[in-house]
């Protein structure tokens, strides 16, 4: 390509400061370096932790910044070094990496690999430690090793997946983060069997790509927590067929649907990221076979406490990263359910803005509507 | 038998009152009820809970009782509705049952048995709510179902395991409590890979069995960990690599275990019914892949309490009862593995002595002296 080995000017999303509104800039983005890959970001999405490290509350400040990390591009040139990844392939980044070399890699059961495991507070590239990204000359900083707010990025090959150039990018972007965290916390972890109950605690994107998980697996009834009662309606597309608002019980939860289901359900997730839904969708599940997974991230000064007789009671207790998907490896499979229908992702897509209109997308986050904004490079 | 449907006089240890020695009384034992089974016991041993109701320190007191529930016997004669067993079979008595017709049993991963799951607080039969043992018409309580001190005692048919005739009974015996427990809790649901690093804690009988377990499975480093420096001679004859004494170091024993191991164990199984070692065991094992298991009876005060990102990180938390092991379902296979000496129960039988002896077993297990103290009826 013409571009390749040159620095690419292009339009990017800023933001300078905690919490004020992100500016389209001109920014400049360097070529590849070792291991890295440049991409023509095409379709990108807003998650709640672009707007969690937006807002930087209690977390370590790192601006200016380029956000961004649920995406889909085509690899514009490629660094020393990368052999799985040609100009022109089909990718999603993913906030977390896959080296195929460390003792998670290797291992059948992790995803969290040592080299490329998520980084929340590291803003430059792990190969020389400095961004690819400036204006006039000025270093911008990046985000979890994707910063997809931008028409061009780097990214190390680790955390690219190389999907079916036939899926539709504005559609699959949706797998690079919360749809597949959800999904996969249910297919890969809970694993719920046929005709069994299932209880899923929080009904944003994540907890409803559970749910769609737990149909999938053939749950015949599936039980939606959630404390705003408005959660209810979206949730029956995703096939909820009973909902709890713990608000409307004196008793504690885990009680209400202990009674509901004869002594508990067979399997629980917590998609909240509080740790009380933790703790009740542990304690609601049935003793002798049931498993609860947790997939929300906890406060850092968060504590998990329970009756240890809940566990020798044969209860068990897992938690998930990115629904235990290895990015590489399995992420071009999930793209696959979705190109044999086997998925629905149209349902999790409520709305779509051009990039330039990206502020949009972060009110509609911050008011609680919808689902998924996907913005629109090309516009 | 000359002696079915008949009232048999035998002798048996009562426990008058918490706390004093046993007296070898002579009882009267009623015939076998609906779905029960008189056995004729010839070996019975000691574990830890016998003596924990006999203390019946923070206990409900039933007594006078007759205790006992680790043995091996032969049927003497059958109540109504019994066709699984015929007078002259070999079986072990459990404490907790199996009805093969609950939702438990008809599980496959739980054998938390609804109907004969153990019940330390009932004294007689569930069929009727009488007990089968009287002294001059005084009624005598039952303990766990099974009150295996007594020459003959009568057991609900659901928690006998039917074994092989051929197996002798004054070692098998002490598959009935402890040793399947720990054994089970490494086999069925722990399940180290071979070549794996395994920690247990606690080195009594239970943590023992559980090491059995390890090194049955292949595991190529286990570490054994206990506050008595004493257990660690003993361990290593059940393959112990590693001995670390929590009291030997300032920092948290889970600490020490992950600086051991680069980064955590695979498997951790915690035989000690302290809360303490219940969270050191979970917080040693490794992310990404670490299972640990909980087989120790915790205090009822007891608060497991755990930062949630340790789950995240994509660790397991499960409990067991007696092993995952169905009794009358599974039992028999266990003894098999005896049998085909694939597994060594004579390493764990320290001590015996005659029946009339019994309160020596009991000062031995007080002074914390040996594992299995073996008693034999006939003498
Ligand atoms: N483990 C991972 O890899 C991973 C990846 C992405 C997101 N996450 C986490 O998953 C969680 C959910 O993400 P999301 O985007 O769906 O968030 P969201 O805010 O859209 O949805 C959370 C829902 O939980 C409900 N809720 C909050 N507290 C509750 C409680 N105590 N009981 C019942 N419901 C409660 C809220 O009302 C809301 O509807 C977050 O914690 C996020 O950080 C984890
Ligand atoms: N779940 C079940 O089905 C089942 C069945 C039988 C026994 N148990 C339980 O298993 C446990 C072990 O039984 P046992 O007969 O082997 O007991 P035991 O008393 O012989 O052994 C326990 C060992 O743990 C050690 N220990 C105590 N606190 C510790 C700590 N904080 N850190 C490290 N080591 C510690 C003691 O020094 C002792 O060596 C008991 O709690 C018992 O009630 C459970
Ligand atoms: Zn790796
Ligand atoms: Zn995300
Ligand atoms: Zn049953
Ligand atoms: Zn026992």
């Amino acid at each position: 390509m013409a571009t390749a080995g040159k620095v690419i000017k292009c339009k990017a999303a800023v933001a300078w400061e905690a919490g004020k509104p992100l500016s389209i800039e001109e920014v400049e983005v360097a070529p590849p370096q070792a291991m890295e890959v440049r991409v023509k970001i095409l379709y990108t999405a807003l998650c709640h932790t672009d707007v969690y490290f937006w807002e930087a509350k209690g977390q370590t400040p790192v601006f200016p910044r380029i956000l961004g990390h649920e995406a889909g591009g085509i690899v514009e040139s490629v660094g020393e070094g990368v052999t799985e990844l040609v100009p022109g392939d089909h990718v999603l980044p993913v906030f977390t990496g896959e080296c195929k070399d460390c003792a998670h890699c290797k291992s059948e059961e992790s995803n969290l690999c040592d080299l490329l495991r998520i980084n929340v507070d590291r803003g430059v590239m792990i190969g020389d430690g400095q961004s690819r990204f400036t204006i006039n000359g000025k270093e911008i900083f990046h985000f979890v090793g994707t910063s997809t707010f931008s028409e061009y990025t780097v990214i190390h090959v680790g955390c690219l997946a190389k999907i079916n150039p036939e899926a539709p990018l504005d559609k699959v972007c949706v797998l690079s983060c919360g749809i597949s965290t959800g999904l996969g916390a249910t297919l890969n972890v809970a694993k719920p069997k046929k005709g069994s109950t299932v209880a899923i605690f929080g009904l944003g994107a994540v907890g409803l790509a559970a749910m769609e998980g737990a149909k999938m697996a053939g749950a015949s009834r599936i039980i939606g927590v959630d404390l705003n009662p408005e959660k209810y309606e979206q949730a029956k597309k995703f096939g909820c067929t009973d909902f709890v608002n713990p608000k409307d019980h004196t008793k504690p939860v885990q009680e209400v649907l202990v009674e509901m289901t004869n002594g508990g359900v067979d399997r629980a997730v917590e998609c909240t990221g509080n740790v009380n839904a933790m703790i009740s969708a542990f304690e609601c599940v049935h003793d002798g076979w049931g498993v609860a997974v947790l997939v929300g991230v906890p406060h850092k000064e968060a504590v998990f406490k329970t009756h240890p007789m809940n566990f020798l009671n044969e209860r068990t207790l897992k938690g998930t990263f990115f629904g235990n998907y290895k990015p590489r490896t399995d992420l071009p499979e999930v793209v696959e359910m979705y190109m044999r229908k086997e998925l629905d992702l149209e349902k999790f897509i409520t709305h779509s803005v051009p990039f330039s209109q990206i502020n949009t997308a972060f009110d509609l986050m911050l008011k609680g509507e919808g689902l998924r904004c996907v913005m629109r490079m090309d516009e």
